[in-house]
C-alpha cells in the first residue's frame, strides 16, 4: 500500500500517523520524503486495512493498494488454474462444463424429461431451481423441498450431478447432503452470513456475480468462502445492470480474461439470465468459449412457452442440442473439450 | 394488465392462451380485436403474474401492467401517509426523524459520548453498527453481540431509541428484544429469506435501497415484509451505483417524490453513505428535507480520523450540531419539524 | 502527479523514464526511493500529461494526479464564486436564476404568451428551443431560424433575456448576435469542435452535463471554452443515465456541492429533463435551492398536453407560479434571492 | 403503435384525441373498447411520433411502439445483410474486416512502419487518428491535417484503405476526398449536425456507439445518415459506460446478435478502447468473431510504451500477428474469412 500525504501535513503529524498505523496493523511503514509530498510505503499484510479509512485522515491525500485485497483467490499465490472435479466431471483447465436445465423444477415428468434430453446432447450437469428468488412475494417461489427431491430423482435416472440455488441458511445441511454444486444467486453475492456458512462446508459453490458488483467485490465474495476453508469455488458471470434495457442485463464477457488474470478460480457464463432472450444464448455461448470461459449454464425447458418462470430465455432441447454441438467446435479451436466422465 | 398479441397469432391460438391464463390465475380476460392486432385486457388480481413469463409466449408481443405489482405498500389502497412511532418519536407526516451516530460501535466510551452529543443537539434516534457488512473477510466485522450491549447502555443513558443493522437470521430474536428499529442493509435488500423472517416480527424495519435496485424492486422488498404482516417499514435511500466515481454512490433524491407518489411509507435519506464525503452531508440533508424526506440518517463520530470504518464521511458532533440547526430552518419552510418526544 | 514504479523496474529504467518525461513535458521529477517501490513526484504543469499514457509504460505501476487537470475553472486559482451577469440579471453569488419557457418554440402566440406568464411570476430568463436535437431524423426538428425570430419577439415584448440551444457551427454568428445565453446540449458536451468555436466568442454559455459524463469531464468541457478565452460559463446538471427507468434520468444533486468545491463557476439544475415527470419539478427545484444551486431551468408550456415535444415534464404557467413562490421561501433560508434587474 | 387510455378518459375525450392525432400524423387510428380500458391501434407511418409526447396527454396511460422507430436501417425492410465494399475489401456477409493501426498518427516513420507490419499480417484496413478528441484542451490534439497526409502516404505504400475520425464539419470535403472510411467517434454519435452532413456524402461511415447510448439510439443515429441518402454505414461497438472500473468501459458483445436481429448493417468491435487493456484484446477479438461480428478494429503501435495516446491498450505488431492468426481459426469455424482483395 502506498499512502500519499497532504502537502500540509507536518513532520510530526506524519510520524504520529505512522506510529498509529504500525500499532494497528501487522505492517512496517517506510517514509519516503519528496520535495512537495511525503509518501508512505507499507510492507506486510495490508489485507485487513480499509483504504477509505486511511484516506479519511485529514493528514492523508490518498491511499492506494499496490496489491489486490484477496489472498486465497489470488493467482499470484496460486499460479495454476484451479480445477474443480464433481462426480467425475472437471471444471477448469481444458475442461468445459455445460450445465443445463430449466429455470424452475416444476414436476417429475418435466425435470426428468429435460434431464434426459440434455444428457443425451452431452450436458455435464443438470440445473433446476427448487427455491426461487422472486421479486414479488406473490409470485411462485419454487417447489422448495419437493423440488430438491425431484432433482434427486432426475440425477438418479441420468447420472447428471445437480446444481441448484440455496436461499435459506437453515437448509444448508440438506443442500450439502443432496446437492452436487450449491449455487449462490446474484442477489446473495454479498450475503456475508450465507457466504461464511458455506465456507464451513466442503461443497463446490457456484458463486454468481451480483447485479452491480465489481470484479473485485465478486472475488472478495469468493474470498469469504475460501477464508472459511472451502476453496471449491466456481465464479459465474450472469450479466450486470446497466442503462441498456434491450437485454435484461449486460453480459460482461471481459470478466473472463479479467478473472483469468487476477484469480485461479474457474469462471463460467450464464447467457440465459444475462440477456433474457433465447436467441442470444447461442452467439453468447460461442463468444464465452472463445473468450476462454470454463463453462456455461443454460436454461433448457421442454416447453418454454409454459415455463413457470423465465420462459423467454429458455431453449428447447432441440435448440440446446444445436448449441452444444457448435460449442464443441469452438472449444476445439484451442484444444479444449466439453468435459466427460472419465 | 394489457397483453398485445403478435399479429401472427391466430384466433384459435388467442383463445387457447386466454383459457390457459384464466385457469392459472384469478383473472378474467377480455379480448379486444383491432385491425392489425388483438389486445387482451385483464380484470382481477394480477399481482402473482410475471409479465416476462407472458411475453415469453411466442403468440404474445408484449405484456404491460396497468397497475403496480405491490399492494400493501401501495398508496392507491392506503392514501394517507403511514406514520411510524417508536419510543414516542414519530417518523412521517410532518415529523422528521434525525438518526445519528457512528458507523461502528467501538467502545462504551465512544458510543455513550456520541449518543450524549447528538442527543444534546436534538437527534431523535441513535444509530451504530454492531454487525458490519464488510467487503473483505479480513476487515473488522464489528463488535457484534458486544456492540449491541454497548448500544443498550447508550440508550439507557440518553433515552435515544437505537437503530442497528441485522445480518444473521439466527440473531433475529435478540434484535427484536434489544433493538428499536432493525436495519436491513443495501446488500440484503433482496435477501428474501431475511425479509420473510422480519415480516413475521412486529418491529419497525429500516429498509435500505439496494445499490442497483429500481424503485419498484425496493418497494417490492418492503412488500415482502408487509406481506408477512409487519407494516412498520421505513424506506431509506442511500445512493445508487452509477458510472460516477467522484461520490461513492449517486444519491437519488428524486426517489423521495417517487416514493411519496407510489407508496404511503415514510422515506429517509442517508447522505453519509451515499456520497462518502463529509462535506456533502450538510447540503444533501437540506436538499432531502426540501424534497420532502421524512428523515435523515447521519454518521457522527467523536473522532472521525480514528473511526474504525467509514471515517471520511463522518461529521464531528460540532458539525452535526450545525447541520441539525439548519435542518430545523428548512423543515419550518413547509411547517414541518424534527420530531420530539411528546 | 505521483508515479508509482513497478517493483521490477531497474534503476536504469527509472532514470531513463524520468529523462523522457522531463524532455516531453514542462516538469521537474524527483525520485523518491522506498524499500519495495520507487515513487516519482512531479513538480510543474502536468495538465498536458495523460495519466493513462504514463501507466501504459511497462515500468510503471500507477500514475495519479494530486491536482485536478483543470486550471481556469479551478476554484484553487479563483477562490471567489464567478458571477455571470446577463441583461442586468446575476447568476451566482446570492442570486438565483430562474430560466423558464417551453421545450420548443412553436408559434408567436405560444412563446409570447408563455414569456408574459413566466415574466409575471418572476422568471429571470426565457428559454425555448429553436433547434431541437431529436433522437429520430423523422421527428420535428424545431422551427430553427424562425424560432430564433420568435424568441426575439418574445424578448422585445417582455424584456426577458433569451436562452436557447445551438446545434450547428455555421449558426454561431447568428446566435452571438441574437441570443443572450447560448446553450450547449447534453449530447454536445464533448463536441470539442463546437466548444472551441464558442470559446472564441464572449457570450455566456450554458453547458449541460453529458448523459454519462463524470463531473471531471464536465468541468474539462468548460475548460475547453475557457481555454479559448471565454470564461462566461454556467454549468447545468440535467440528470445522468443510470439503470433506473422510473425517472428518465437520475438527477445528481450531489453535483452541486461537488462543483462548488472544485470550481468557481455557477451551477444550475434542470429538473424537467432530468426526471421527465412534471410532478417532480417542484420538489426537485426546492432540493436544488437547498443544496446551493445558483438557479433552475424549468419547462413551462401554456398547453402541456399539446406540446410538440417533452410535454409530460412541462408545468403550466399556474403551476410554475406556485413553484417560483415556494422557491423564494427556500432561497430566503440562507439569505439568497431570485435575481432581479437592478 | 398502441395507446392505452386512462380509465378516467371519457368517450368524448377519446374521440377528440383520435381526431387530433389523425390530423397531425399520417395515420389511421382504430378504437378498441375493453371493459376497463380503451386501447387505440395505429395504422400507418408512426416514425415521426414521439411516444413520450403522446404519454404526456392526461387522457393517456401509456403509448408503446409495436414497430421499431427506424426504417432504412431496419432488417424488416431489408432482410439481407448489407455488405459494404471499400477498395475491394468487403465488410459483412461472410467477410471479416480487420482494421488495425495506432491510436494517433505520430510521424511518417511510425505510421508507415505500423501499416507495413499490419499489412504483412493480413490486416484489411489501416486506422490512425489525425484529429483526436481529448478530454483536456491541454492534451495533444493530433497532427490534424498533417496526420491525414501521413495516412495517405501509408496508404500509398501499402495499398491499405484508411479509416480515420472526423471532428470538424469544415473538414468534410477533405475527408471525402482523402479518406476511405470516415469514422464518427463515440462522443459525436448524437452530433446530429455532423450526422446530417455525412448523410449527404456517399462515403462509408464507421459509426461508433456512444458511451451511454442504447442500441436503439445507436441505430437511430445510423438512420440519420441513411435518411440523408448514404446507406454505407458500419456500426462499431466500443464499450459502454457502467459502474465497473476494472475495464475502461464494458464491451457489450450482446450488441452483435441484437444488431444482427434488428438491422441489416454490418457491426464491428473495438476491443482496444472498450477495455483499455492490451491483454484483453486477444480474447475479446475471438469472442467478437464467435458472436458473429463482421470485423474488429484494433490498436497496434510499433512502440506502445511511447505512444502519444492510449498506449496501454495497444498491441505490438508481433502481438497483432498472433491475434489475427487466431482470428482466422475462429472465423473458419462457421466458414467465414478475413476479407481479402479480390
Amino acid at each position: 500500500m502506498i499512502v500519499v500525504m497532504n502537502h500540509t501535513a507536518t513532520e510530526e503529524e506524519i510520524l504520529k500517523l505512522m506510529e498509529e498505523l504500525m500499532s494497528s496493523y501487522p505492517v512496517q511503514i517506510q517514509k519516503i520524503t519528496g520535495q512537495e509530498r511525503t509518501v508512505l510505503g507499507f510492507v506486510g499484510d495490508t489485507s485487513g486495512i480499509d483504504t477509505t479509512q486511511i484516506e479519511n485522515d485529514s493528514r492523508v491525500y490518498r491511499a492506494m493498494r499496490v496489491r489486490e485485497p484477496f489472498k486465497k483467490a489470488n493467482r499470484l499465490f496460486h499460479p495454476d488454474n484451479s480445477i474443480i472435479e464433481v462426480g467425475g466431471r472437471k471444471i477448469g483447465g481444458g475442461d468445459i462444463a455445460v450445465i443445463a436445465g430449466p429455470c424452475s423444477v416444476e414436476s417429475e415428468e418435466q425435470i426428468v424429461s429435460v434431464a434426459e434430453d440434455v444428457k443425451r446432447s452431452g450436458a455435464t450437469f443438470l440445473r433446476g431451481g427448487a427455491y426461487k428468488p422472486r421479486t414479488s412475494p406473490y409470485a411462485f417461489q419454487g417447489l422448495e423441498e419437493d423440488g430438491l427431491e425431484l432433482l434427486k430423482i432426475a440425477r438418479e435416472k441420468t447420472g447428471l450431478p445437480i446444481v441448484t440455488e440455496i436461499m435459506y441458511p437453515q437448509t444448508i445441511d440438506k443442500f450439502v447432503e443432496d446437492v452436487d454444486i450449491i449455487q449462490i444467486g446474484a442477489r446473495n453475492m454479498q450475503n456475508f452470513a450465507l457466504l461464511k456458512e458455506l465456507g464451513r462446508t466442503r461443497k463446490p459453490i457456484l458463486l454468481k456475480r451480483g447485479l452491480s458488483s465489481t470484479i473485485e467485490e465478486w472475488i472478495m465474495a469468493a474470498e469469504y468462502i475460501m477464508a472459511g476453508g472451502n476453496d471449491q469455488v466456481i465464479l459465474c458471470e450472469r450479466g450486470i445492470r446497466t442503462f441498456e434495457s434491450y437485454t435484461r442485463n449486460t453480459l460482461d464477457l471481459s470478466a473472463i480474461p479479467a478473472i483469468k488474470k487476477l484469480s485461479h478460480l474457474p469462471i463460467i457464463i450464464d447467457p440465459s439470465h444475462a440477456s433474457g432472450l433465447a436467441y442470444m444464448v447461442e452467439p453468447m455461448c460461442m463468444a464465452a468459449i472463445a473468450a476462454g470461459a470454463d463453462g456455461v449454464i443454460i436454461e433448457v425447458h421442454n416447453n418454454p412457452a409454459k415455463a413457470l418462470c423465465d420462459g423467454p430465455q429458455s431453449l428447447t432441447p432441440a435448440e440446446f442440442d444445436k448449441v452444444i454441438g457448435k460449442m464443441r467446435k469452438y472449444a476445439a479451436v484451442e484444444d479444449r473439450q466439453i468435459s466427460e466422465v472419465k
